[in-house]
């Protein structure tokens, strides 16, 4: 109790302490929803727990955290500023409104489309029997555009892959592509119960190689997670 | 306290009291989710709120309540038994599946169309920068299946319509084709609130006309339409 105190009183009088005190960290969670018309939207079974854990360990690590969420039923973590998003356009904008950043760990489930034309009235069946055609056109990348930033890619730069098979072909083409530094990458296939529960198993991909990690809390991924970024930015400082 | 313990009491030994004591009501509320593949799916802004209110009011009006729920995040009403589905497909199996009931409410907003097959992975994007083509099929229409039930259509069937523009044309078309009794009908454009939100403007369409509700609280609009339940059966039974 005394040494919390103590330690709420230093935070206060010399600013954060922690690891990752003085860094700015930006954190990406959730799902996107991309909407069809008024009434109706297409979303993923991302719950964001996983990437509010991050931004949680992150700030009791002494970051800076920004946390740009899609619409999730969770609250805010503590010391966190957080930003409500719905769509992945609204996402990146948000985004690139928070850099610069020394890391970012994009961990939402950004969807990969939207529709073409979203309609502006609800979509009434014809009569006809026939259902209505969608078309469908690519989101922004948010992970590759940082990525590829000219002026402001963050120095530790993580993304997320979330598949549901050839779980490290697809992490490992996603870290070149996207020029990201880590990819943490899992199976979300319904039997594994990860998307939505409390629990994962991540694997580490980076281009020394893959690093297997135990069946893990979200919260134990989070610090494990934090650790090796204190450890990483560290090292590049030295 | 002392007459609320008499009225538990009462129920104990006479069974339960109310003007919808001894009816069977079967209730439908929230959204419905199609599966686009393991993690993705088409969902709407329905909470479920209305639908849960209506079988509260329900309960305490002494009937015997079966709530068939979408995807909501809201507690079981008191007393009443809930069955919780996914899909359009699922909604209907378990509606049929809750006959024989005096009354149905459908209030749950059912997806019109799901995907004609959802895929057993994850969609990637193919590299080509084209979006895939989705194919849709239409649901079954859960309210015409009432409707037209041979056997098991209940006494009183009210429905639904949620629209966005020509909300009362579209509700008195319903009436007719579902073969319904009531339409509860509202404007939910986003600007009105209603979809997520605590209170409702619906208009009772029945074949005698249509009768414009106040402003109301989502429990308001709910103890009115179960008082006007009550009535009606009263009025064919009598």
């Amino acid at each position: 109790e005394i040494a919390r105190a103590a330690a709420a009183l230093l935070r206060k009088v010399k600013g954060p302490v922690g690891p990752l005190a003085g860094r700015k960290v930006l954190i990406t969670a959730g799902p996107t929803h991309e909407p069809i018309d008024p009434v109706r939207y297409i979303a993923n079974r991302s719950s964001g727990k996983q990437g509010y854990a991050i931004a949680a360990a992150a700030a009791a690590a002494g970051a800076e955290v920004t946390l740009v969420s899609g619409p999730v039923s969770l609250a805010d973590p503590d010391g966190v500023t957080v930003v409500r998003v719905e769509s992945a356009r609204e996402m990146l904008t948000a985004v690139e409104a928070a850099l610069p950043a020394d890391v970012a760990i994009m961990a939402a489930a950004v969807a990969d489309w939207r529709m073409a034309e979203d309609a502006a009235q609800k979509i009434k069946k014809d009569g006809s029997g026939k259902p209505p055609t969608l078309q469908f056109a690519e989101n922004p990348d948010i992970l590759a555009t940082l990525g590829h930033h000219a002026a402001l890619r963050p120095r530790l730069l993580v993304g997320f892959a979330a598949e549901t098979q050839n779980v490290l072909d697809n992490a490992a083409s996603k870290l070149t592509r996207k020029n990201a530094d880590w990819i943490v990458a899992n199976d979300v296939s319904p039997a594994t119960g990860i998307m939505g529960g409390d629990r994962n198993t991540v694997h580490l991909v980076s281009r020394d190689g893959v690093e297997d990690w135990p069946d893990l809390a979200k919260g134990e991924v989070a610090t494990r997670l934090v650790e090796r970024i204190a450890f990483a930015l560290g090292a590049r400082d030295a």
